[in-house]
């Protein structure tokens, strides 16, 4: 199997606040063609280091791609080291200069002198054009070696790497495809997960299984390697069935989607709409349904009720409600879908209250207290949780409990 | 200067779903001591590239961190790898394994006989105990260098690396202390912020200054070196008004706060009361000003009128300005905010109305045209916008616009 090494470059990727991220993005696509990445190196604007750096990769890897340090200032010493690691000359090349003023004078300014330097390259490595900035990538191959030498930005290096390098590749570790899929799981655990599908994806080898816990989700990843695509995609099809069977309706997407796309599509579906009455939530979960383009279409109305007296004034709870079961209880929390539904006209409402904290909790109701209610023509529901977690991871779950509990909802009818 | 490598073991942090993030909680608090970061590295459970990597580290490097690959399984190859580095062996330490068995219990099972793994150190090295964890991290000293081996988990290694690598590094180091202050922008670009500031900032030779771009704001960060922790901060104090006194209001913080955090201080300070009518952002505002503990106090009620129907029916806002202005209006803002400050009888309402895309837009109103409304008993104000983007930064934009236009009125009155 070909294995591959990225060495991120820039002095801002050693500090506290930034780290190299290209590689993600890097990985999955060399994953999908049957590479792996053995080693990633995060490496200064410093010449010494970053040319042992290149060279210890390229005696290890027949696969070394550079990230950065390909601007015009002094700091971007990526071309001269990539060069002298493969023991070439830097060429300066008359085109690319040209394009270079030809793309400065449509911004309306002249090419400042300092970026000529943008227009030297490994001497015989393939360019790498690139209609998003001004660094060009390159290609060096020698004895079947390959460097690879991109840009920082991902709207820069992305493009580049998908059309110039992957065909490349591709062609160089011959038919083998990687499909992914990726399975959603909502109200359970990842070891439940795990020990629930376990003893179905370990039996096939040809595929690789990842578990992921996201917030309040459980991700299920599933790589299938094969020679064509479509033993791939059967693989994977055969054993999503198989997986997706096992965890029920816990499963709430086996395409990759988020909560709020399949509440999205649900809806659209069932040519229905919702309205939601929020309070803990502070309007995330208003916010999470429209974050789908097109939610127009069934999100009607939000209400975010923090006060109590927003609830009485805008959600028609009773005082009487209120101050018999308290703000969060489950009285309150269908009071709330029952208002919001009466408000907006919509086919469902979904409502929240609960303690969020650091502080407001108490012995009988401790911060992470949550009530999920329901309404729709037929009456009222909820639902108690109590959810772990900071102030923010509350919120979140709590966000993802009240989308679950409408998509339950949408599933029974 | 003292400068260290990290280097995070695990074949999990090679794939396209995670990196390491350890290193950097652990640059921050090396930076804080006057450590820079030279080097880092990523790599799988692999023997022969693992030890090859330490040796490598440990040749460059006074400081070399490992992180991960401490567990009892044989994946788990870490111990045995460091060992071999520093060409020692593994010792049994029989008061560990005893250790992990009380442990174990209290946990209510017996260990299993795979953990007794963990109960091997690096002979000579310093044992650094784990109260969250079953795995020991180790420090070992030969000739001024230091390998320093942590569990993987941010809530084994961070305590252990402040209780019981951190002094040591210290003493190493001298007495050099670090500050850092951090400035938010709001309503200036990154190059505008730099070149306002770079002739002040540069006269300041023991501070660095890292300026980021974070979806709105522009972040300037700030750290000084030097003697005692008071010397190092009247540096930062002296700067950071000249460098505050040079943006003027555009700097809604000195001290990192976050824009929610500053809005909340300030509606608290002045003992008043905020509501938010939301159609674009579809409760984001609410969602970021609830973020803070204790916004009760000044978030009473949020509208999210995604539909106009329900801007009509909940806000009040005219049919005819819907028809005559369209949604996405200046008009439709601020009758938006008038409607809330009634409905909700706060000191200020802002509203938000705009075209988040991908669809929508039209020549007159492009995808990013959004306007912000403001109402207190005064009157009505708005603010038009063409923010760029794609949808998830439009909305980000437009809820940090109206939170910042509330802060700007706020500051006028």
């Amino acid at each position: 199997m070909l294995t591959a090494e990225i060495i991120a470059i820039g002095s801002e990727l050693l500090t506290p606040e930034k780290t190299d991220t290209n590689s993600l993005w890097l990985t999955e696509k060399l994953n999908e063609i049957g590479i792996e990445v053995m080693l990633k190196t995060i490496v200064g604007d410093d010449e010494l280091r970053l040319l042992e750096t290149i060279k210890d990769a390229l005696h290890r890897s027949k696969i070394v791609i550079l990230t950065g340090g390909l601007g015009p200032t002094e700091d971007d010493i990526t071309r001269q080291v990539a060069a002298k690691a493969v023991e070439r000359e830097l060429v300066f090349r008359q085109e690319l200069e040209a394009e270079l003023r030809v793309r400065f004078r449509r911004w309306g300014r002249e090419m400042p002198e300092i970026n000529k330097r943008q227009a030297f390259v490994i001497d015989g490595a393939e360019v790498l054009p690139n209609p998003n900035g001004s660094a060009v990538g390159m290609l060096f191959e020698h004895d079947e070696t390959y460097l690879i030498v991109l840009p920082g930005p991902p709207r820069e290096n992305q493009p580049m790497f998908t059309d110039f390098v992957l065909p490349v590749l591709q062609k160089q570790v011959g038919e083998v495809v990687v499909r992914r899929r990726i399975l959603r799981v909502s109200g359970m655990g990842e070891s439940a997960v795990d020990s629930a599908i376990a003893p179905i994806y370990k039996t096939y080898e040809s595929v690789r299984t990842a578990i992921l816990f996201n917030k309040t989700e459980v991700e299920v990843h599933l790589y299938s390697k094969a020679e064509t695509a479509e033993q791939a995609d059967a693989v994977l099809a055969e054993l999503v069935e198989k997986i997706a069977e096992a965890l029920g309706v816990a499963v709430f997407t086996t395409d990759g989607e988020t909560m709020e796309q399949v509440i999205g599509r649900m809806l659209k579906e069932r040519g229905k709409t919702v309205s939601v009455a929020e309070s803990c939530t502070g309007g995330l979960i208003g916010r999470r349904i429209t974050e789908v383009p097109g939610s127009s279409a069934y999100f009607i109305e939000g209400c975010v009720t923090y006060a109590n007296e927003a609830k009485i004034r805008t959600l028609n709870v009773p005082r009487e409600t209120l101050e018999s079961f308290g703000a969060v209880s489950a009285e309150t929390a269908e009071a709330m879908a029952k208002g919001m539904l009466e408000r907006s006209g919509t086919d469902y409402a979904v409502s929240v209250t609960g303690i969020a904290g650091p502080d407001g909790g108490s012995e009988e109701k401790p911060v992470g207290t949550v009530f999920v209610g329901y309404a729709d023509s037929r009456g009222t529901k909820s639902l108690k949780l109590v959810l772990p977690g900071d102030r923010y991871l509350i919120r979140w779950r709590a966000s993802q409990a009240a989308l679950d509990y409408l998509r339950r909802q949408m599933l029974k009818h």
